[in-house]
């Protein structure tokens, strides 16, 4: 057997990653409801909100509303995306300490996604990552599309590292190397991710994985075997992707959570409180989330 | 990067592991339809039916009738369940040449099972397996709920090597480690297979996994580790089992496809063909199929 962590952080990235991308809008109070579900199942890095334009994400048009609100949990952390520097000033009012700020390795994705290039964003990246550390915030950066463009198809593991390196000299703490479209198998995480590994500590980074073709749990335990030990993840198997056609969502928590437990690596979630959580959403959505766990746990109940 | 094998063969158990758990009766030429797609999507390896007494599983009351019109196809190997002499006696009649026989790891799963105890079993397939081999057959052997058994909870990996070597020793020339009810995580893999492994050689394993839990990929990915070759699966993610409560589908055929062309490991497996095979029991069923490489090619088609 490889040696594998016996502890592991799952960033729930539901709320933000998860809800984006659906339609039916989600009253702020069932969206705090959902959070204090996931925070008392023990998840203790929650991604709720995203300060994106209104416009653009109306689903998370109640950013600011929804951090004030944000229930007091001693030893959680709640970020929020920031797209820019209007974003991360919203951000501050309402006094969320830990923000995120998403480019990606692919230059068509990022350009679709943001309407930057990478470098520009780069270069706003690290304005709104120096004032977030101005005002006493922790950031963390997503590098997207770091195996598989749905525009561009294969992805270069040396653009994946230059990424990494420009958002971790900015002043991120972690990086979350995401698999946007979940074409990913365990061969690529070996390769771009071990890649990665040879100038990043494991520490500072992250995998963000989804799961259209249902590697995202082989993928997690590669992830494992390089020595990663923090995971994105959303309750539920919420998520997709509005600019990757035929996405489906992210690596569902309750799944990643079965397999961790399983294993014995420590990740802190109760399995039925987690199920709490993700039926509150399932129930405002009118239709099955993706997650198997959460499947198995209605058959029985 | 661990090494990891360069080819595989993929054992598919759609027709009989797959349909057995289904009510709607399929008519014989639409699972001759599917077999047909199935060796047109460049699988060679494919588990037929069972030879079951009709009245306990009426959706394989004809398989004499399947068997005696399989499309010949050059390299590909039809097997067939047997559950007891009878069984192979209806097998040899009509000219299959390769049979299985099922057991396993769990006392309680075993007799609720098969109506036999595991010894029991032994001695019956034993006398079953000398038939078929003086029969000119080769013989393969389940090791049913060899991790968690759903009436018992944790399986003794000693018991799983145990019953794998009679197996052997009475003329069998693999293995089939099974996770009935999908509750496995790869720390099961690599502590009960390496564990067989110890003794038995990774030529003479295969592995059956089924996606309750979403774990299945991942335990693939501990058995490529482990230096198996074999895998079970199923077209669509069909399957189940009426004696483990809960259980989800076989790992589907097509989501490990995927994972091995993905990773450069020949399986010989086209997946669009292997789409076409999937939809003719989609269709007959009136349900979506599990699989999500499945649901993603629908998608985008």
């Amino acid at each position: 057997m490889p040696k594998l962590p016996d502890q592991v952080r799952i960033v729930e990235v539901g709320p933000r990653d998860g809800l984006q991308n659906e339609a039916t809008p989600i009253p702020t109070a069932e969206k705090l409801a959902f959070i204090r579900a996931l925070v008392d199942a023990g998840l203790r890095d929650i991604e709720a909100t995203s300060f994106v334009n209104p416009k653009r994400i109306p689903q998370l048009a109640d950013a600011a509303d929804l951090v004030k609100q944000l229930p007091a949990a001693p030893g959680v952390t709640y970020s929020a995306l920031v797209p820019n520097m209007k974003g991360l000033e919203r951000a501050i009012e309402c006094g969320i300490r830990r923000v995120a700020v998403f480019t990606g390795a692919s230059e068509t994705f990022v350009q679709k996604n943001i309407g930057m290039t990478i470098a520009e964003s780069l270069t706003t990246f690290s304005e709104v990552a120096a004032a977030a550390l101005k005002a006493g915030m922790t950031v963390r950066g997503y590098v997207s599309t770091s195996f598989v463009c749905p525009y561009e198809g294969e992805v270069r593991k040396e653009r994946v590292l230059e990424v990494s390196e420009a958002l971790l000299a900015m002043g991120c703490d972690e990086v979350s190397i995401s698999d946007t479209i979940g074409a990913a198998a365990p061969s690529d995480v070996f390769s771009t991710v071990g890649f990665v590994l040879g100038r990043v500590p494991p520490m500072q980074v992250a995998l963000h994985f989804h799961d259209t073709y249902g590697t995202a749990l082989a993928n997690v335990l590669a992830g494992l075997e390089l020595g990663i030990t923090t995971f994105d993840a959303s309750a539920g198997g919420l998520g997709g992707c509005p600019y990757a056609p035929g996405a489906a969502g992210n690596v569902s928590t309750e799944d990643v959570a079965y397999m961790f437990n399983r294993m014995g690596i420590a990740c802190g979630v109760d399995l039925p409180k987690l199920a709490t959580a993700s039926l509150i959403i399932e129930k405002l959505l009118g239709r099955d989330l993706p997650s198997r766990q959460l499947r198995r746990l209605k058959s029985v109940s």
